[in-house]
């Protein structure tokens, strides 16, 4: 590494933009009466950006051109800095909160992981619930920008497929006007699919507050609530179809949507083959486990188990992990297939977690591949994706990505239960956090909560968290000697 | 596929000469004076010969030299057919047996996994559990010949690398003349160690009976032992250090054993990366779990501790099985640890299962690479192993294996969980057995057994054993269309 301090000058630009994030509380408190909460908010903006101005004032003398390894150190520094200045402020406003408690709950609400460790949401101040779920939006945003527009110019696990598609003019090499010009236009995207959702919630029954939250979470696929319940709080098969239909379409890749707007074309999208398998998965699995639900006589009706079936297929599977009932009084093969889903269901550049769609492509035509390979050894038949042919070295990148994606699964796991904790637990948690999906099992089931961790536990579970949300590799670049190599 | 016709020619030779094997509990039974069971192992003996014989009559037209297509299918039925010979003699001697069980009980001793579907072993007449044993002997028979001799013929899943270390002149492209030679090497080896083996066990105070059934299940690294209690029947440090010295040594390539043995030297196997990372892997657990045990005061001394720790390690890692001690009571870590090891620990070449040392290896330097890729886009740095490249064919196969080897994983675990069995007992007894380990947990832990299992689940079992021992894809692609198109 050169020297720390370009770094530094961008994350200060990160951290003076992040404290904007802070009037939305703040306003929505000063709207409801919140006098002291609202102190903390404006405290909150005051402090985030005095903090960005001053570091940019230390390091004005250092600021030049990010290089793409400045880029690692980057990404990971602004994910671990905003989640320190999002939980500040919860611990003065939420009664007995511990540091790691707080800390967990910004991570997993910036991650749009979703796993919460409060309880007693709904006697919780409006203005932090509301920042609990805005932060989740802004994770959105974050993750869109960082999937598409950064990653792929870091050559990054397989994404470097990603590079040709992004949009924007992409005339200049240099980082910042790339991600600039790109930004702009998945930004649009996501705002103006944001306001639709806003107002479906809205004319579905919800009331502003709880539109404008739940809006949030959807969009971020994080699947924090307002209410303990969740979607329970309703029982609206309505407000359910809303959900479902947003969180589908924010496990597409904004890069799509941005690309059938530009050309005025759906083909793009409904000719997408990350697309085609991503809807495929979730119809075959909502069949799949309604038959089951039926059969199991979980509910009176087939319509029931149908719509049981969509509602937590859809929010597992695109990792929102919103609970419309505790799914771990359903027959144990279902929240399994579910949390499986949550693994691998979602679009590359979509605000979901887990393996993306596009890698478990790559991995079964490869799978495919090397059978045919074993009969017919002298046959060239390479993988291709979208019409083009799929390098060795993209191939090579999704077997090292998902080497490490087991490496750090198996490894957190072994540490939870070094812990403690027993199996199911410790192995759910892991797995919900590195896939960013929110509810897990046993203990931190969806009828629990992680607040029922430890210390270490919920530090583990942040790191998880980090590390699944930026891809793994960009993380855990940082701890190789080479990095740090002049 | 041509026609059935000549690879049921070889089967059927294969099928005459495993007739043979009855005649080991045959002898042991007409020297205990059991007479019935003596009537039950003749039979087989005829019949299993009567079959091979009569099947190698009918096709003696169609005799011609195989190709490597025709091997896959040869293996598969091989690896199903013998099990049904190997069974049908439980179901006469084992009161109360069902097809079922029998079945899982014969294919669990030939693929050498270990998980036993019967109780009451102590009770079952000598030569029952002679045969049991003994079928792990053959089956350890099979494997190396399987791994290191036909496999990389077939061009499998990343062992093309083995292709250029058999033993033997390799003089002929023709199959069948290289096989025997390799096989002449490899056994060799294999008989000379097991005898060692044998002698140890007596001297070290089991009688004749238990020496030569523990020396079969220890070679083959199967597990299966005589007694409920296995190891704890003796409680004898002595004989654990014979079984954890014999365990360990049949967990190295025989192949490699044959170089150091034809070339004279021993640095072949002290300077091969792969038997470096496994008795790495070895030492470093036992030292670990040594502690976790000590830390948690499962034993009253340290030394009790490491002696547990050593001795269930070995037995794991290298997928052998065997219980001194109910480690389901041990801290949770201790056998997620454990069986973790077995899916990856043993050499390719041994006897042992999971998915291979060597395969850990290229995923590992893989990754590494790939990290290092990431902060210097341009450097050059291909994936070494013993001094030469590995091709990317064989990195692209390796992903193919691993993602189908996951596929199955977590396929299978999901049929057992629809089968109505608890999550700890489905993914554990999936994972025991496509790795070929033994004693899963949960309701099929090291206190219990898979006789638990209803008929279905034993069924899927008895296939994920298959699967796992013939290293996946040499059956898998008889699932597809293009193996069947001429
Ligand atoms: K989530
Ligand atoms: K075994």
């Amino acid at each position: 590494m050169d020297s720390l301090q370009p770094v530094l000058a961008v994350l200060a630009r990160v951290l003076a933009g992040f404290s904007i994030a802070f009037l939305v509380p703040l306003l929505w408190a000063l709207g409801d009466g919140e006098d002291r909460s609202a102190q903390v908010w404006a405290t909150g903006f005051v402090l985030t950006l005095a903090v960005g101005w001053s570091m940019g004032w230390a390091v004005r003398r250092h600021r030049r051109e990010l290089q793409p390894r400045d880029g690692f150190l980057l990404v990971s520094m602004v994910w671990m800095a905003l989640p320190a200045c999002a939980a500040a402020p919860l611990m003065w406003t939420v009664p007995g909160i511990e540091w790691a408690d707080a800390y967990f709950e910004a991570m997993s609400a910036l991650t749009a992981t979703g796993a919460t460790a409060l309880s007693g949401l709904d006697r919780l101040p409006l203005s932090v619930n509301v920042w609990r779920c805005f932060l989740q939006f802004v994770g959105g945003l974050g993750i869109i920008l960082l999937v598409v527009a950064v990653l792929p110019l870091l050559g990054l696990g397989g994404m470097q497929l990603y590079r040709a598609e992004t949009p924007g003019p992409l005339k200049d090499d240099k980082l910042t006007p790339r991600i600039a010009e790109t930004a702009r236009g998945l930004w649009t995207v996501y705002f103006a699919m944001s306001a639709l959702c806003f107002l479906a919630y809205k004319l579905a029954g919800m009331d502003w507050p709880d539109a404008f939250m739940h809006m949030c979470t959807t969009m971020g696929l994080g699947g924090f609530s307002s209410h303990d319940a969740s979607f329970a709080h309703w029982n609206s098969p309505l407000l359910e179809a809303v959900a479902i239909v947003f969180m589908t379409l924010a496990g597409v890749s904004f890069a799509r949507y941005f690309a059938v707007w530009h050309h005025r074309s759906w083909r793009i999208l409904l000719r997408d083959a990350e697309v085609q398998a991503y809807a495929l998965v979730l119809l075959a699995s909502i069949g799949v486990l309604s038959l089951v639900l039926a059969a199991h006589g979980t509910y009176a009706s087939y319509l029931e188990s149908l719509r049981a079936a969509a509602f937590n297929v859809v929010s597992l599977a695109t990792t929102t992990g919103y609970a419309s009932t505790d799914y771990a009084l359903w027959p144990p093969f279902a929240p399994v297939l579910m949390i499986f889903l949550g693994c691998f269901a979602s679009c590359a550049g979509s605000t979901g977690g887990g393996i993306k769609m596009v890698r478990m492509i790559l991995l079964l035509k490869q799978a495919r591949r090397e059978l045919v390979r074993i009969i017919h050894p002298r046959v060239v038949n390479p993988v291709t994706l979208g019409g083009g042919t799929v390098p060795a070295t993209v191939l090579a990148a999704v077997l090292a990505y998902m080497l490490i994606y087991g490496a750090s699964i198996v490894g957190l796991t072994l540490l939870m239960l070094l812990s403690g904790l027993d199996l199911i637990t410790a192995f759910s948690a892991v797995i919900v956090c590195v896939n960013n999906i929110g509810p897990g099992l046993g203990a931190v089931g969806p009828a629990s909560n992680f607040g029922v961790l430890n210390d270490f536990q919920l530090w583990i579970c942040s790191f998880a968290m980090l590390i699944g949300r930026l891809e793994l590799l960009s993380v855990l670049v940082l701890f190789t000697p080479q990095f740090w190599r002049k």
